[in-house]
């Protein structure tokens, strides 16, 4: 049957926009003839055995089986107590890896142009441990935790990026001046990583220097990667060059195999259910899933798609300067997927 | 005499372009009739009773007694074990507030136009408090400590600098949906201190948010006041935006009336001694420097000679885009400052 050669993504729509944007994602899937199969589900944390948060069972159970997951905007904490789902969602998954793919779109004007980079977060350690105290009234500690392990998962991760995505550098990011032991381990996992990795070239950079020189030119940078508040940071910043999180595809690596990619904006509930949303960085991520999955000559469709519709600039959501609904910029993408075949 | 009225100002040359560009600014001081007196000191580290590093005691003997210090860049580490220069003057003179004015300057073109912000760094503590641990193998701590102390004194610190400076708003960046005690108590203090600033606006922002925002629309921001990590990155983001740390200036603000401005580029050794140097950088903490001392008549025609230089174009160091040397830049700048009197 056609079903049985389709894969199954979990399809997480989220909260405010999340709904809108993701019904342009499936419409424009159904155009480019996507064979994937959508199951849809809520994350929002729930209390489980022992007053824990946790996701839904099914949501839990539909990843696993998947292994893929698609995901909207997430309005939390909904609660007070509430933990931020982004959180939740890396430490259920174990999603180690978050990769942000920096590329200037062609038309829409930013300082820069050119920019072609990608920033690999480690996602679960360093100064996320969660871990503070209070030392006496007055005086605070938080704890960064730097591991041997996640270093070198993060590291190599970001190499076999490098080389399957046929990139030529990788720099590690990092304060090892300053915390000598913590990013001093993080950078010597990544010098050992990169002795396997010989048509890679490998560099190091302070993080002060990184972003003095990433704004003054961003191109010098391929592949940069780096423990997790440098890349919190970092990936927010190159987001930026390129127009915003609007347009910024994401990508959560985790163990086992599961991925979620996901649209890094908020849920903007002002214009939530007003056909105004841009639905730009769920597609982008979305293409990311298909590169992930194998789907390489849908992806580069609804890509090229995607940004011919921007270059073109007739049918634009208001974020990107224009007057179109987010139906109208979705049925354009459709035709131009449809014209492509 | 004329030397009763002179203030005294402990120089530190530093190593590299630093005595070029120091002799430049010696110059234009002339040139402007400023009323101080250099008193040159050498602060590279030595090995103190009992093995520890300390400044040489002429050089921290004349601190104390001037109370205000001009420095070039200094090489460091120079030994292994030597410890970072920067961070032993500040601890030696407590320095705890990094002052980093970033003002477009008109004429020399970067992506961006009309930034006019102020980032205010604490320089203390933090990420920077060097205590790291080996949990087990493998497996690294390193400690944040955030004090009640510390981060009500910066907080004080930038609502002064805004009110003195004739600011409207003081941002407060952090993480504290990440790091809630340590970044909680940040906040906080920003708070309660932005009660007895009511004629300052304030807001806060989450790091990443501002350096998103930073590339997009630097012209949103005023003063900003962050830990020390946060204020490393910004510091040197923002300098990136108006061309760079050749043209930025630096000013560290200490207990007990001590200051310490200085140019915050490297020691350049490539070109030391070539008379190739651009002394901008220094030129414009010197400026911060002189207002810090009450002498703004002299601060003003000393920015707006230099300013005047860089817009005219036609005696450019290098690094500017011109074919200057450092002695034919720093010329100009002495004519137009006697022309201004
Ligand atoms: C919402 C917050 C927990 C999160 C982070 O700090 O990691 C966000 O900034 C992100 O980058 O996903
Ligand atoms: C050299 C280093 C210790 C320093 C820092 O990290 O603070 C530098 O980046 C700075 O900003 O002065």
């Amino acid at each position: 049957s056609l079903c049985s050669q389709m894969q199954t993504v979990t399809l997480i729509p989220g909260d405010g926009i999340g709904p809108e944007i993701s019904a342009a994602v499936i419409k424009i899937f159904e155009a480019a003839k996507v064979p994937v199969k959508w199951e849809e589900r809520n994350v929002t944390a729930i209390k489980g055995p022992g007053g824990r948060w946790m996701i839904p069972p099914d949501a839990k159970e539909s990843m696993d089986r998947s292994k893929i997951g698609l995901k909207g905007p997430l309005k939390t904490p909904i609660a007070a107590g509430h933990p931020s789902m982004n959180l939740l969602l890396r430490k259920t998954f174990d999603l180690y890896a978050n990769v942000r793919p920096c590329i200037s779109i062609e038309g829409y004007k930013t300082p820069y142009t050119d920019v072609d980079l990608v920033t690999i977060r480690e996602n679960t350690e360093g100064e996320y441990s969660g871990i503070e105290h209070v030392i006496v009234d007055g005086v605070v500690q938080s704890i960064k935790l730097i591991t041997e392990k996640a270093s070198k998962r993060i590291a190599e991760y970001a190499f076999e990026y490098a080389r399957n995505n046929q990139r030529n550098s990788v720099t590690a990011v990092h304060k090892a001046n300053i915390m000598r032991m913590s990013d001093g381990l993080f950078l010597r996992k990544c010098r050992e990583v990169a002795e396997n990795f010989k048509d890679i070239k490998f560099t190091e950079m302070y993080l002060d220097t990184v972003c003095l020189n990433m704004v003054q030119d961003p191109t010098q940078f391929d592949v940069l990667v780096m423990p997790n508040l440098y890349g919190d940071i970092l990936s927010d910043l190159c987001a930026g060059l390129i127009g915003g999180l609007g347009v910024t595809p994401s990508g959560n690596i985790g163990a086992n195999g599961v991925a979620i990619f996901e649209s890094v904006h908020g849920t903007a509930p002002d214009i939530a259910g007003l056909d105004l949303a841009n639905p730009t960085a769920l597609l982008l991520s979305a293409v990311m899933m298909l590169r992930h999955m194998g789907l390489h000559p849908h992806a580069d469709k609804i890509q090229t798609a995607c940004f011919d519709t921007i270059r073109d600039k007739k049918f634009l959501t208001k974020d990107l300067g224009g007057n179109a609904k987010c139906s109208e910029f979705t049925s354009e993408i459709c035709r131009r997927v449809q014209d492509l075949d």
